[in-house]
């Protein structure tokens, strides 16, 4: 039975208590010095320096209320931002979290993405937390997190440090993400090709990987003591991601075909598949892999990508040129 | 003439060539020793603490396009957060940016707002700059800034450390904001009641306190060396924020009607009007005011706000509960 605080909604109880039901759901950040309550908060930096980066999730481009809850939500936007902070090679330390919601959105909205929040931080990146946020109303709900990191003294692992014969590698999932937002939009639509957040429960846990993602964060530290020359996070896919890697450190890689089939996946997917948020490494030859990367392929003279010798397009998604909103 | 470039949007050229045009208009950090380009940026943290707050700017409840230009965008965005910085005592290194914009937007829009960043950046926070943001598909306009500070290692100023008998004292305007929003919603509309950016135009530079504030961003730090025992940014208004100040500090305000109404302001709106972003502190009682801080007020036993004695009403703006789409 739903209690009545079940009915509240921004507006109904304005901005201030709506923040009293959310703080105490947010998790605790162990370098976290002066948390939310005044104009700023104060966040430790051990080594003089802090890694940052940011991104946005908003309703339409990047999700559907009809798909995920707001446990996912909570979930993706700590977990993707989370990657690209590993991604550097540091350890997640802290988040700051702006939400904009429409005014008549129920409350427990903001706590389902309080509660997603926390629970990826706890499985992901224990110790990280929220010291911080903003509270704001859209007629788009939009959330904005921006996540920190410690490098621990070590320098950041760029995408420009490969080297021609070093082992290209990956921790975690290939082509997942893609596959489950597939299956979204051919089974998780009504015959008018609308989201149907019942059809869309069915669904689960096949759409998991899409809708609350779980990127190996520790795998970016891990990387970086193995001695990993450039890294990067795979939002848009193996493809265009790693052509990035190999055009800021001025090389070519080549992909084992067989490795991007391992696990019965779909290499065309594993390719262009975006959003698994796993980690694209390349260690020295002759580096033995740490545990959970997995190698993929090599990093050769001359530009672009090439699996087992043969070209590859790596044409990418690009969100202001493809997203249709009529599509989705 | 318009070039042809003014045609472009950002569906026609895509992301990254929008990103390719913002860049080498934002502003350099001194502090930042990896910018945009990777998965996250590196900043300098001398003291091994960062001060971090974030807000959101949106199109509707935070802002109109016919009143505001690009330009006045970036600058209240960078502005408002700086702020939030220099509120805590700390001196603003370095911003990170993420909007989200319709994809028919004109390129030149995001050109406005990169140099609305840098201009008050150099203006308001020598020295602070961009390391890295976000940019995304949006209905809704939207722009979320989250700043950086260092403390130099000084504590942070909070809200809670007024002590009765302290001065209280402002740095910056009082309810001009609230003044030129005033104005610009009855002299800046059409008969319809609807934003005209003709009308804007003439009003300007009346308007300028709302669209492009010029908060005192250098005075934090002043205060802090001073020896400021509480301090924040007055976001929502002298009334609501001062109130906040004091119930932190477990004591009460009592405001000089005479200091208010200094320079010939109307008090109600310097007590009620929001968006001044100018800085309010506490000191010791004896301290010599440094400029540009001048006293308005004294802290006092008790709780709650007085006017030259007599109790005001704090009452202040919630953005959930007052704000309605159509009336703006």
């Amino acid at each position: 039975m739903p209690s009545p605080r079940d009915h509240d909604t921004l507006a109904s109880i304005g901005e201030s208590a709506a923040l009293l039901r959310i703080f105490p759901r947010l998790p605790d950040s162990v370098a976290g010095l002066l948390g939310p309550g005044d104009d700023a908060a104060v966040v430790a930096a051990p080594d003089g320096r802090f890694v940052v980066t940011t991104d946005m999730m908003i309703h339409g481009p990047d999700f559907r209320l009809a798909w995920s809850t707001p446990h996912d939500l909570g979930w993706k936007a700590a977990a993707s931002n989370l990657s690209d902070v590993a991604a550097m090679g540091a350890v997640p330390t802290a988040l700051v979290v702006a939400i904009a919601a429409p005014a008549d959105s129920p409350v427990t909205l903001l706590e389902g993405i309080a509660d997603g929040l926390r629970d990826a931080c706890a499985a992901l990146a224990p110790g990280c937390g929220v010291v911080g946020g903003d509270l704001s109303v859209s007629p788009t709900l939009t959330i904005a997190v921006t996540a920190f990191g410690d490098l621990e003294g070590r320098p950041p692992v760029l995408r420009s440090g490969a080297r021609v014969g070093d082992i290209v590698a990956v921790a975690g999932v290939l082509g997942e993400a893609a596959a489950a937002l597939s299956l979204l939009f051919t089974e998780a639509v009504d015959p008018l090709g609308h989201p149907d957040a019942r059809l869309a429960t069915a669904l689960r846990p096949r759409t998991a990987p899409q809708l609350a993602p779980t990127p190996p964060i520790s795998a970016g530290k891990i990387a970086a003591l193995a001695g990993a020359t450039a890294m990067l996070d795979l939002s848009d896919g193996l493809a265009i991601d790693s052509a990035r890697l190999a055009r800021a450190s001025g090389l070519g890689i080549d992909f084992d075909l067989a490795s991007l089939r391992a696990g019965g996946a779909d290499p065309a997917l594993a390719l262009g598949g975006g959003e698994d948020h796993s980690l694209l490494a390349t260690f020295p030859a002759g580096t033995p892999l740490p545990a959970p990367f997995r190698r993929i392929g090599v990093c050769v003279a001359g530009e672009g990508l090439t699996v087992d010798g043969a070209p590859h397009d790596s044409a990418g998604w690009d969100p202001y040129r493809d997203w249709s909103g009529s599509a989705g």
